[in-house]
C-alpha cells in the first residue's frame, strides 16, 4: 500500500479505549517460537502438498526487504523484485511443484519505492488435531481425525513492512487454534453445542445461591450452525493477532499495520474474511459475485464519528466528529455550512461555532479520504504505534482488526474450469474494476486448454501486467494512457472448479 | 403495534447520553401552538388539493382514541373502528375530495385489544415558503415561488397513544421548517452553496487570529447534491420531533413512541424514511423493490451491543452487552458457552464468568427479540419514559429516532397505472410477504380499469382484509387456516402513474 498512511509517526503508544474484551486464548503462537510454518509441518495429514510453502522471511542483504517462499525467488530474482525501476512480475516457478489447487499468484513489488510497505502473501494447507473433544478425552485417545483446511491470504503493509510480514507468518496458526475447538463439532452434523464442559483443571465456582434471574422473556435458545462456528474462529484470530502484535511490537518489530483478505476453505465452504481494502471477486460463468466490501473512512464514516461522539477524548482538542464538505475557515465563523453527523447520511446547514474549526476527524474523498489526516483504511492488523503527525493522539482505537466474513458454499454450484476467485490487494483495483478483471479472465483462461495447471499463473500475471502497465518513458501507462498502479499489486487466482482441486 | 413493548414503565426520566447536539432550529412547530394541519393551511399554494385532509384528534367518548380526519368518520364509523370483535377495515369515502394522487388507505385498529397503541397516518400536500434568501433577502421581496411536497406518514404506537398521534399531526411541519432554507436552493440548478450568509441579526467573531489550522491534507471540497440536502432535512426533521417529544412529554401527554414510515415526494423524487418495523415496496411492472429495512434487535444488535460496551453505565448492574445463544444458567459459571460480543457475526466459546450471568442486552429472536427484554423496535419517535420492568434504567440511549431514507427518481422510468408504492405497519408485514403483496396489487388492479381512481383503496383494503383474516369463530384466521395478524394494520398504496397524478 502507498501512501496510505500519509504520516505515520512511531511511538509507542497504549491502545485506546475501543479494543475489546475477550475470552483468552490458551495457546498463542508466538512470533519467536513459531519462526515460520513449513508446509511440512503445517500439512502433517493427508493433503500434504509439498509445493505450498508458507511464505517465510527470505533475508536479503537488505534485512528488511522479504517476498513469500512460494516465489522461490534466486538471490538474482529478490534483487528483481526489489528493483523499482524494472518492476518485474513474480510468480512461482513454472517447474517445481504447484500451489494448492493449482492456484494463480503474480505480485510486483515496489520495494525501491516504498520502502517497507510490502504486501505479502501466504499459501497453506493447514492441519487441524483437535484440542480435545466436549466431553474431555483428548483427541488421541479417541482416534478420530483431525481437519484439514486450505488458506490464501493476502496482506498489504503500510508504515512499516512488520505487520504484514508477521501476519503472513502467523494469521493461519491463529485460525489453527481456533479451529482445534470445533474439530470434534464441525465434523458431527449434530448441532453445536451451546455449552461446553469446562476445561481440563478449570474449577468455577458453584452456583451461587444470591445470583437471581429476574426476567424471563427468553426464547429457548438460539439456532447456531457449523458455520457460523468457523466464522466466530476467523474473526477471533484476527483479534489474537492483531493481540499479538500489539505484545511483541517491541520485541519483534512488527512495526507498521497491514490490511488482511484470507480465504478458508473448509468443509466444502470457502470462507473469505476481509479486513481493509483489498477486494474479492468470484468470477462464475461470466458473472461476477462480490466477496468482500472495502473498509475506508468513507464506507466506515459513521461507525467512526460515533465513536469519536461517544468517546471525545479520542479527539484530543484537535478534532471534531462532524464531517463538513470542505475544511472550515476561521472567517466563516457565524456563517452557516453544510455538515454531517454519525446520523446522518443527507446533509444540512449548520451555524459555525469555534470547535467546528477543529480538524475533522474524517477528511478528503476516494482514494484520499483520510482518518484524522493520516490513514487511509480502517480495518486491519497492527497500527498499534500510529499517531497523529506532530501529536501524541493514537489512531488504533479507530481502526477495527475485525474482518467481514463471506460464505460461499461450493458445494451448491457444479464449477467449471474458468470459474475463479479472484483476490487483489488495493493496486490492482486502482486502476481496474470487477467488470474489467472478468473479461480479462475470460480472455487468458479461453487462450488455455482447460486441464493446463499453469493457466491460473498466466492469469494472475495478466492482472498484475494489465494494473502495472508497460513504462513507456517509466511512466508506466496502460493502454489507454492512463498511469498504471504505482502501488504494490499481489493476486491470487483460486480456482473453484478445476481438475485435482480440493485434494 | 401489538406487544412490542412488553413491559413498558412510563417514569419521568432524563434521556442517555447517546443524544447527539445539534444545531437549534429557529421556530419549532409547538403541540400547543399548531393543534392540526388542515388541507387548507398546509396547501397555501397552487397544489392544494383539500381531500387531503391532515390527521387530526376527532375527540371520542373515550378521549384518547383518535383516527386520521381524512377517514371522516362518523361517530358511528368511529365506534365501529374501536370494536375490536367487528375489526372492520376502515378507508376514506367513496365520496368526496380523494387522497392526492387518488392515494389508497385502508386500516383496521383493535382498540379494544391493544389500547393506545393504536396506529396513525398522515396524507398532506405541505406547501414550503422559502424563510430568506441565501443572500439574505426575503423571500417576498424577490417575488419568485415556493415549493410543494406531496407526504404520507404511517406512525405504528406503543407503549402510549400519544406519540404516534403527536407525529402524525406534527413530523410534516418539522420537515417543511427544514425545507424553508432550501427553497431557492433546490430550485436552482447550481450545486448548493457549502456555506450561507449569516442569519440576519446573528454576529459571529471576527477571525481569531489565534486559530491555526497546521494539516492540509485537504481535497478541495465534495459535492453535495440536492437530493442530499432534502435526505438532511428529513433526518433532521426526525431528530426535532423526537426533542419536541421529549420536551413536551409532560404538558402534551406524548406518552410512549412510535415507528415512522414517511414518504415525501419532491421535484421529480420519492423519498422514502423509515424508522421502525414498518416497511416501503414499490411493485412495478411485477418487480419488487425494497424502498426500506426494518429496525429490529436483531437487526441493530451490533450497534446496541458497541453502544452497551463503549458506554456500560447505560447497561446497569442488571445487563451485559454480550448475547449467548440462550439464557447463563449460575450452575454453568467456569463452562464454556458460545457467545457473540459488538464485532462478531459468528459465534464462539467463552468461559462463563459471574457478569455473564446478567440478563443480555438483546434476547429473543423474531418478534420476540427485545432490547433490555422490553421492547422489539430499536428505531422510532418518543420512548423517552420508557424504562425496564421494575428498574430506573432507562432505554431512551438505546434507541435511535434517525430514519435510513432512500430515494426513488420517479422521472428515471415511465410507470403505468399499476405500478404503486405499498407502505404497511408491522401488522402487514407479520403475516405476509412481499411476494403476496405483489400478487395482491396485480390480482386486484387487473380487476378494475386503470383509470378508475378507486382501484388503490380498493386494493389497500384487499391486503388490509387478507392480512386481517376472518372471524371463523373469532380466531381471525387466514385461508390457510393460520392466524390472522392480531395487531393494527394500515397500509397506504400509492399509485406512481395514475392518471393524473403529480398535480
Amino acid at each position: 500500500m502507498l501512501n496510505r498512511v500519509r504520516s505515520a509517526v512511531a511511538h509507542l503508544v497504549s491502545p485506546g479505549g475501543a479494543s475489546p474484551p475477550r475470552p483468552k486464548s490458551p495457546d498463542l503462537p508466538s512470533a519467536s517460537s513459531a519462526p515460520a510454518v513449513s508446509a511440512a509441518e503445517a500439512s502433517k495429514s493427508p493433503p500434504a502438498r509439498p509445493g505450498s510453502g508458507a511464505p517465510t522471511k527470505t533475508v536479503d542483504a537488505r534485512a528488511s526487504f522479504s517476498r513469500p517462499t512460494f516465489l522461490q525467488l534466486s538471490p538474482g530474482g529478490l534483487r528483481r523484485a526489489d528493483d523499482h525501476a524494472g518492476r518485474a512480475v513474480q510468480s512461482p516457478p513454472d517447474t517445481g511443484r504447484r500451489l494448492p489447487w493449482s492456484t494463480g499468484y503474480a505480485e510486483v513489488i515496489n520495494a525501491g519505492k516504498s520502502r517497507h510497505n510490502e504486501d505479502q502473501a501466504c499459501c497453506e494447507v493447514v492441519y487441524v488435531e483437535g484440542r480435545r473433544s466436549s466431553t474431555g478425552a483428548s483427541r488421541e485417545s479417541r482416534g478420530s481425525q483431525g481437519l484439514c483446511f486450505y488458506y490464501w491470504g493476502l496482506f498489504d503493509g503500510h508504515a512499516g513492512g512488520g505487520a504484514a510480514e508477521m501476519a503472513s507468518r502467523l494469521l493461519h496458526r491463529h485460525i489453527r487454534e481456533q479451529l482445534k475447538d470445533l474439530v470434534e463439532i464441525l465434523q458431527n452434523p449434530s448441532p453445536p453445542p451451546l455449552c461446553l464442559a469446562p476445561s481440563p483443571g478449570a474449577s468455577g465456582p458453584s452456583s451461587p445461591s444470591h445470583l437471581v434471574c429476574p426476567h424471563s422473556c427468553w426464547s429457548p435458545q438460539k439456532e447456531v450452525t457449523h458455520e457460523s462456528l468457523v466464522v466466530g474462529a476467523i474473526e477471533h484470530a484476527f483479534q489474537l493477532m492483531d493481540e499479538q502484535m500489539a505484545q511483541e511490537r517491541r520485541s519483534h518489530q512488527a512495526e507498521g499495520g497491514c490490511c488482511a483478505l484470507v480465504v478458508v476453505y473448509l468443509l466444502g465452504k470457502v470462507y473469505v474474511a476481509n479486513a481493509g481494502d483489498s477486494r474479492a471477486i468470484i468470477v462464475r460463468n461470466g458473472e461476477i459475485i462480490p466477496m468482500s466490501r472495502e473498509f475506508t473512512p468513507e464506507t466506515e464514516r459513521q461507525r467512526l464519528q460515533l465513536l469519536g461522539f461517544l468517546k471525545p477524548e479520542l479527539l484530543g482538542s484537535e478534532f471534531t466528529h462532524l464531517e463538513f464538505p470542505r475544511r472550515v475557515q476561521p472567517k466563516e465563523l457565524g456563517q452557516r455550512m453544510l455538515y454531517r453527523d454519525q446520523n446522518m447520511t443527507g446533509w444540512a446547514y449548520k451555524k459555525i461555532e469555534l470547535e467546528d474549526l477543529r480538524f475533522p476527524l474524517i477528511c478528503g474523498e476516494g482514494k484520499k479520504a483520510r482518518v484524522m489526516a493520516t490513514i487511509g483504511v480502517t480495518r486491519g492488523l497492527g497500527d498499534h504505534n500510529l499517531k497523529v503527525c506532530s501529536s501524541t493522539l493514537p489512531i488504533k482505537p479507530f481502526l477495527s482488526c475485525f474482518p467481514e466474513v463471506r460464505v460461499y458454499d461450493l458445494t451448491q454450484y457444479e464449477h467449471c474450469p474458468d470459474d475463479v476467485l479472484v483476490l487483489g490487494t488495493d493496486g490492482l483495483w486502482d486502476v481496474t474494476n470487477d467488470y474489467e478483471v472478468a473479461a480479462t479472465v475470460d480472455r487468458v483462461l479461453s487462450a488455455y486448454e482447460p486441464n493446463d495447471p499453469s493457466r491460473y499463473t498466466a492469469l494472475a500475471q495478466a492482472l498484475v501486467l494489465g494494473a502495472r502497465g508497460t513504462p513507456r518513458d517509466r511512466g508506466w501507462r496502460l493502454p489507454n494512457n492512463k498511469l498504471g498502479s504505482g502501488d504494490d499489486i499481489s493476486v491470487f487466482v483460486i480456482p473453484l472448479g478445476g481438475p485435482g482441486n480440493y485434494s
